[in-house]
């Protein structure tokens, strides 16, 4: 786990390089109509999850994913010694009222859309630093809690920019350990905050670019690589307004990676035929897209290594509501097919 | 940083002790007229700090705590590798909006009150690991801001019950290496989610005490302790409420921590002078009286071995008008003089 103390980097290099040895997704129904419908492990057939509240249902999505990637790792709930779990709801009730049950040790994060990369860095550094036999990540988000806590009423039916995206219902869950399975951690690009003054909540892309552009440049230095050097850099929700600004950003600073770049947010949904505008985003999208479709094509070495990198946009409604500006961050996890 | 995996134990015993080589504090006003006025760094002439809304004066007091914390330590910002910080707000906002300019790699967390535990828990892993030589952990809470974000518009003067506590205004911070002062973490204890079925959000000390009990009985499990181990057993905000439920659930346990128990809220003000009924609050609450009171003690030797337990009840009022149960966490952080 070798660090390179100098000034100005900001990467972890794992010398023992943490295994996801485990994952699963759980989905809502216009999650399961898109284009990655079947690959996800289970598709809810209404987005209330038979819960009363939007906010159960999501804490009923995170129980689901956790105890289906813990299943298919083959473990007891009580081997898994600490769980690095959050969402995007005040406070994080998803998360507080999802995992009781399950009586792992919690460490509750927020980074909003990039807390799935939040959570990946921190139990990888658990494991790889030999604190944990197994540690998990769990992060969830949910259209209609999402919409209650950031934006307006589901009821007055207002009408989206096309730089919105549309928050997934879905819950992604992973469990890492020291070995086993075919892909692996070897290193990480905590983000910072990265604030360029944008102000729109109806364009998150455009809030969170300048913090993907800043994270995925800094790994470029702190391991001396180039694009050419991932088969994919895949960013967590920038939706189509946000991909185009990354890839202008990243040309200014000299990358070019065009080839390269792919969006979870762009892929989950069909924008054309489902109306999701700009794309889809939350916390819950990296993670189930992470689940279905990246790990995946990692595990059968289709892709060698992967620059996965959630995205996160800093906002309340207070702040929101008090002019404040929405800044952005970004949290990178190099996998790699072993 | 030896692990015993057995199933069951949750702690963690740091084999290269990370050191805590800097604090500081910044409170209110009225933090500032209490029996701990004098120890705290910076007393704030009002609770505004000069900023047009709570939020912002919250945010004020991190950049200045931490700030404080660095220059004590004699070391630049930039030599921070990574930052671990929270607040009560909705989405973090004292953290996200704080801390942009620090430009130091964010870990946004959220355990409620417990926050300052989760904090110091994962930069002492940081540090212990080898991934870091200099990690930060910051706290925050502020009256106003907390009141609007949990209960009532101020301006409403609703009464409070005897239970209640009153939140802390204050910042706390906390520079972490390998070596350097005189006061090291051995180990932590990472807490679990403990529900009783409390509802009452005027009286959080019921809610977290069975939290507390929990984490506290398996730290004496883990590290095979007594009470008399510990100089202090110190809660972080159960106020004089949850005080008792907590020396009461223990006992049931067969652990009478009477002697050793003493809770930062208790501490941080005159309860009868200065009309905050059952105690302090917040996540700041523990973080600045273990600056200005309990670290100085454990510095000096006065104290040798103290088990630090913040304390967090997890709600918003979301959950709390959907009815919902508001479940506690608290993570113990073992500190000893050295």
């Amino acid at each position: 786990m070798a660090v390179d103390q100098t000034t100005g980097k900001q990467s972890i290099e794992f010398q023992n390089a943490p295994h996801i040895i485990s994952s699963a997704s759980v989905v809502g129904p216009k999650e399961g109509e898109g284009p990655l419908g079947e690959w996800f492990d289970l598709v809810a057939p209404d987005a209330q999850l038979g819960e009363d509240t939007w906010e159960k249902a999501e804490s009923t999505m995170q129980k689901e994913a956790l105890q289906l990637a813990i299943g298919k790792a083959q473990l007891v709930t009580q081997q898994v010694r600490y769980l690095f779990g959050g969402d995007l709801l005040a406070q994080l009730i998803a998360t507080s009222f999802g995992n009781g049950d399950a009586q792992i040790p919690l460490f509750g994060l927020y980074g909003a859309c990039s807390t799935c990369g939040e959570s990946l860095a921190l139990a990888s550094m658990t494991v790889a630093g030999g604190y944990a036999d197994y540690a998990a990540a769990l992060t969830s988000s949910h259209f209609g809690s999402a919409e209650k806590e950031f934006r307006f009423p589901m009821g007055y039916g207002n009408q989206r920019p096309l730089s919105a995206t549309w928050t997934v219902t879905g819950s992604g869950a992973f469990v890492l350990a020291a070995k086993g399975g075919h892909v692996k951690i070897t290193g990480v690009t905590p983000g910072k905050i990265v604030d360029m003054g944008v102000k729109d909540n109806m364009n998150m892309g455009a809030c969170m670019a300048p913090a993907a552009c800043d994270t995925i440049y800094q790994n470029f230095m702190d391991f001396n690589r180039q694009p050419g050097d991932y088969d994919k850099i895949i960013t967590g929700d920038l939706g189509s307004v946000g991909h185009r600004i990354l890839i202008d950003l990243l040309k200014e600073k000299g990358f070019d990676i065009s080839e390269q770049h792919m969006d979870c947010g762009i892929e989950i949904y069909d924008a054309e035929t489902q109306d999701t505008h700009a794309g889809g985003s939350g916390c819950g999208c990296a993670a189930v897209v992470l689940s279905a479709m990246i790990l995946p094509k990692l595990r059968k070495g289709i892709w060698k290594r992967v620059l996965f990198v959630p995205t996160g946009a800093l906002l309340s409604k207070v702040s929101f509501n008090e002019g404040q500006t929405i800044p952005g961050i970004a949290h990178a996890v190099v996998m790699e097919h072993c």
